[in-house]
């Protein structure tokens, strides 16, 4: 593991962040101390900046209300997740009509997109609860048959509940990739979707961007193979361990977030 | 591919015929030339014989009356279908209790076995057309995390129905192996398991039974993957080029069932 970059080089092009929210800017209640400071003075610089969390369960105003308690200097449009990462890779693909197995209040992320049930040209999966049966997976393997991609917000085993483990969604896009041998873009760190929807949203290309973040695999790890810069911090989730027997290296390290802006020579 | 055989002692060896209906014994609604002959003989010379087939979605009872419609001298326990050869494995692996998720017509080839819902340590799927749900899926993921096995009899992306494809259990099964991370024993062919069962049910080492089949690559050499000689017929599904060009060797070729007897030398 690098803790002091060679490749500055590869920084200096860096033109764009995208910044992981938990574990970077807070962890549990409590933002990581100079995050505030940090993202200002990113932010007066005039290097644009979006939030990347792969949380879908809250809503994005659900998770602004709650940087926004933190005193986080965050605006709502520079928060990313994978809904939003999804109606942006939509776009990307030039906007088929789609059919939305999401949640109510997910929904809102895809205005703009065409809605069509009966014959989608894709077809976006993300967390309905127990509203899955064979009708549903009848009606989405027969579009997918016909021709439809599958996108999936995530491809989840399962999570924990209060009672117990809970089964996820990856049961059923894996089922439906079984059967109709059609493969599902994931989105969601750290798919590479994930990652070149949030560069587009700033309008760079995904080699000018550079992403922080506190899991050395999944963020920077992810980004790298997505062809940004990724950078490591050490809070969070870092434990040194982890990052030393890994295979990824970060083409920078730093103590936290407060430490980015002179990272950036800004 | 071998027309003759050099490999004669291993057939020498066999003690017991598994037999493929479909194909082998009948194509559609008309007996092979020379096949009630075949059996009569092969009977006579006491060489036990099972008939085995894919076929899940006609009980055996059913399978059985067409065959006496075609006058083939074959009795009801002399048919082995996937449900049949999934309750000779249960037997096998020491008559776990289970949970099955199966058809009612099924459901009686499995008698003797213990059932539990609600904490078994096997769960057996079959065909139950559109009865799958949510619930149903979380409580199966349940059991599989606790420690269940779990047994497919079949693993079918799709079958044609009058109105167009058919999404199939595949994508079940599919979905609960990726959630759990248990992989299940897909009985029927071209599994090991089917194979063993049908040949413990005549109460024979699979190394002293033979397989013959129209299905190159799956009753051949799913057989002789298993342990068992693989005898190809040429007729049913049998195309010259697909067994030409397959790296699956038959023990032995023989234009038809009728001429097993003489290769067999009874």
């Amino acid at each position: 593991m690098l803790e002091h970059p060679s490749d500055r080089k590869r920084l200096g092009r860096v033109e764009g962040l995208l910044i992981d929210l938990d574990g970077v800017m807070y962890v549990g209640d409590r933002a990581i101390e100079g995050a505030r400071e940090a993202v200002s003075r990113l932010k007066r610089s005039g290097l644009p900046v979006r939030f990347v969390t792969n949380t879908t369960t809250r809503s994005r105003a659900m998770l602004h209300e709650r940087v926004v308690k933190l005193d986080l200097p965050i605006e709502p449009h520079e928060i990313i997740n994978a809904p939003r990462a999804a109606a942006s890779h939509l776009s990307h693909i030039g906007k088929p009509r789609c059919r939305f197995v999401v949640s109510p209040d997910v929904l809102e992320e895809f205005e703009g997109i065409e809605r069509d049930d009966m014959n989608p040209e894709a077809i976006v999966i993300g967390d309905i609860g127990d509203r899955w049966d064979y009708d549903l997976m009848s009606e989405l393997f027969a579009s997918l048959v016909k021709g439809a991609r599958l996108i999936a917000l995530h491809k989840g085993r399962y999570y924990q509940g209060s009672d117990g483990l809970i089964l996820d969604i990856g049961a059923f896009v894996t089922g439906l990739e079984y059967a109709s041998g059609v493969i599902a873009t994931v989105i969601g760190k750290p798919s590479a979707a994930f990652f070149h929807a949030a560069a587009a949203d700033m309008g760079i290309a995904p080699d000018r961007a550079a992403m922080v973040g506190d899991d050395i695999e999944s963020d920077v790890g992810g980004a790298q193979r997505a062809g940004l810069a990724g950078i490591l911090v050490k809070t969070g989730k870092f434990r040194s361990h982890l990052a030393s027997a890994s295979s990824v290296r970060p083409d920078a390290v730093v103590p936290s977030i407060a430490d980015l802006p002179n990272l950036m020579g800004v």
